[in-house]
C-alpha cells in the first residue's frame, strides 16, 4: 500500500473513533460539543494518531489496540491549538484555513472547549473497557506518561517560554528547548505509547523513543522552513506568519540550508534507530522521508 | 477531636502534599510554577480534599491512601476556580481576598497555569506509585469517573449553561442543572473516590453517592445564601456579586426563607443516607451540619 493510502486509512479510523468518542453536537451543551467537534475535524494531518498506530504496528500490534490513544492525542493537540490561537496567547484568526475556535464560537466558549477536549482525553485514556487488550498497569504507565509529556515541564512549558521569547533574541538552546517541549514531547509520547499499549520490550521502547526525539524536531524545524518559504494553501495560515510576530526560527538563526541540513540529520538518526525493529518499521521509517520531503 | 482541629490537620496533611506534588517555583518555567502555586495556596477551604478523606475514613480506609487524590481534587478544583475568573468568562478581580490569578500574572499565564494543573491532577491520578494500597483496575476508574464529572457533560458542561443564562431568566431547573454539574459532580466525585480507592463495597459506594449528591447542592443554595446576606470577610469575595452580575440564584428565584429551607432538607437527605455505614461515618455527618450551620 503507498504511504498515502496507509495514511488515509489511520485517518479514516481514527477520525471514526474520534466520532464515537465526542458526545454528538445534540447532546447538551451543544454549543460546547459543536465547539470541540469543529476545531477537531478541521483538517488536522493526525501526525499524532498516525505516529502512535504506526509505532503500534512496528512492535507487531494490532491497530484497534491503540485507536482510543490515537483518537486521545489528537484531542490533546487540538486543545493546545484552541488555547495557543487566543487571544491572550498567539492570537491567531486562522488555522488549517478556517476561523479559529474563539473567532467562530466567542472567547469563553474556546477556553472551554479546549479544556473539555484535554478533559475527554484522559477519560478515554483511564477508560479499562476502551483497552481491553492491555493490562492496566500498562494503560496507567501510559497515561501517566502522556500527562507528564504535556504538562507544566512538557508541552506547556514549552509555550510558556515561547510566549516569554517573543520579541527577544533567543539561541539556539532555547529554541530547541521551546520545540522539544512545545511539540516534541508530545510526539514522543505518541510513539511511546502506542508501542507501550501493543506490549513493547524495553528495548523496542527505548528505539522507537530515539526516533520519536529525532522526528519531533525535525518536525518542528521543517515547519519553521515551511513558515519562512511555504506558501498559504500548504501551510493552511499565513506563510512567514512567525517572521511577522518576530518569532525566532531555525531559518532565522542558523539560515534555510542549515535548517534543512540539521532536518536531514535529525531524519537520519530517527531512520537508523529503527534498526532493531526490522521490517515492521517500515511504516516509521517511510513517515520520516516524508517529513523531510516536505522542504523541497 | 473538634471538627474544626480535624478539618486543619486534613488541611495541613493535603497542604503538604501539593506542597511535594507541585513543581517548586525555582523549576523552570518558574513564572508558571509560581502561578500554579499562588491560586492552589491562597486560602481555598479544602472542601473536596476534607470529602474525600472523610469518606474514605467512613469505610474504615487509611488517610494515606487518598491524600494523593486528594490534592488532584484540589488542583483541579483551582483549574476550574482560574478559568472561571478569567475576563472572557465571570471576570472576576479577586477571589478569596487576592488577586485572581490573570490580574496578578496576565492572562496567558492565567490560562495555562489552569491547563497545567488540570494536567498535573492527572498525572498523579494515574501515577501507580502514588497509590500502592489500591489495585490499578479501581485507579483506572476513579481517575475515569473524575475526569467524566469535570468534563463537557460536568463541570464544563454546567459553566457553559451559567454563561449563557447570564441576563436571562432561568427556572429552578435550569439553576439547579448548573449547579449539579458545575459544583456538585466534582463534590460526588470526591465523596465517591475517596471511598473507592479505600475499597469501598457497592452498597457503601451507593449511600456514599447519595450523600455526595445532596451536600454537594446543598453547599450550592448555602454559598447563593451567603453571597445575598454574608460579609466580605467570610466569602473573600465581595457580597451581592452574583446580583450586581444579575446572576440569578437560590435566593432570587425562592426567597432567601425558602433557600434556607431546601439547604436544611438536602442536608437531612445527606445525613440519613449515612446510616449503613455506621460511626466511621460520623465526620461526614458532622461536616454535613457544618454545612447548613454557614447560613446562620
Amino acid at each position: 500500500m503507498p504511504l498515502a493510502a496507509y495514511f488515509n486509512e489511520i485517518r479514516k479510523e481514527v477520525d471514526n473513533k474520534l466520532d464515537h468518542l465526542v458526545p454528538k453536537i445534540e447532546t447538551p451543551p451543544s454549543r460546547l460539543h459543536e465547539a470541540m467537534r469543529y476545531s477537531l475535524f478541521a483538517g488536522g494531518k493526525r501526525l499524532r494518531p498516525i505516529l502512535a498506530v504506526a509505532s503500534c504496528e512496528a512492535v507487531g500490534g494490532k491497530r484497534s489496540t491503540v485507536t482510543p490513544f490515537a483518537a486521545a492525542l489528537e484531542m490533546i493537540h487540538t486543545y493546545t491549538l484552541i488555547h495557543d490561537d487566543l487571544p491572550a496567547l498567539d492570537n491567531d484568526d486562522i488555522r488549517r484555513g478556517h476561523p479559529t475556535s474563539h473567532v467562530k464560537f466567542g472567547e469563553s466558549t474556546a477556553i472551554l472547549a479546549g479544556d473539555a477536549l484535554l478533559t475527554l482525553a484522559f477519560e478515554i485514556l483511564t477508560g479499562r473497557r476502551l483497552f481491553s487488550e492491555t493490562p492496566s498497569e500498562t494503560l496507567l504507565d501510559v497515561a501517566a506518561m502522556t500527562a507528564a509529556s504535556i504538562g507544566s515541564t512538557g508541552t506547556i512549558g514549552g509555550q510558556v517560554v515561547d510566549l516569554e521569547m517573543e520579541g527577544a533574541e533567543p539561541d539556539i538552546a532555547v529554541l530547541e528547548y521551546i520545540h522539544t517541549h512545545k511539540t516534541g514531547k508530545l510526539i514522543l509520547a505518541s510513539v511511546h505509547g502506542g508501542a507501550a499499549l501493543a506490549g513493547a520490550e524495553p528495548d523496542q521502547l527505548e528505539a522507537l523513543s530515539e526516533y520519536g526525539r529525532n522526528i519531533g524536531l525535525a518536525f518542528q524545524v521543517v515547519d519553521d522552513i515551511l513558515d519562512v518559504e511555504g506558501d498559504e494553501k500548504s501551510l493552511g495560515k499565513k506563510a512567514g506568519a512567525d517572521l511577522a510576530k518576530s518569532k525566532v526560527t531555525y531559518p532565522s538563526l542558523m539560515g534555510v540550508e542549515d535548517s534543512r541540513k540539521l532536518a536531514a540529520r535529525l531524519i537520519d538518526r530517527a531512520i537508523a534507530s529503527l534498526e532493531i525493529l526490522g521490517a515492521d518499521a517500515v511504516r516509521l521509517a517511510d513517515l520520516a522521508k516524508y517529513v523531510i520531503a516536505r522542504t523541497f
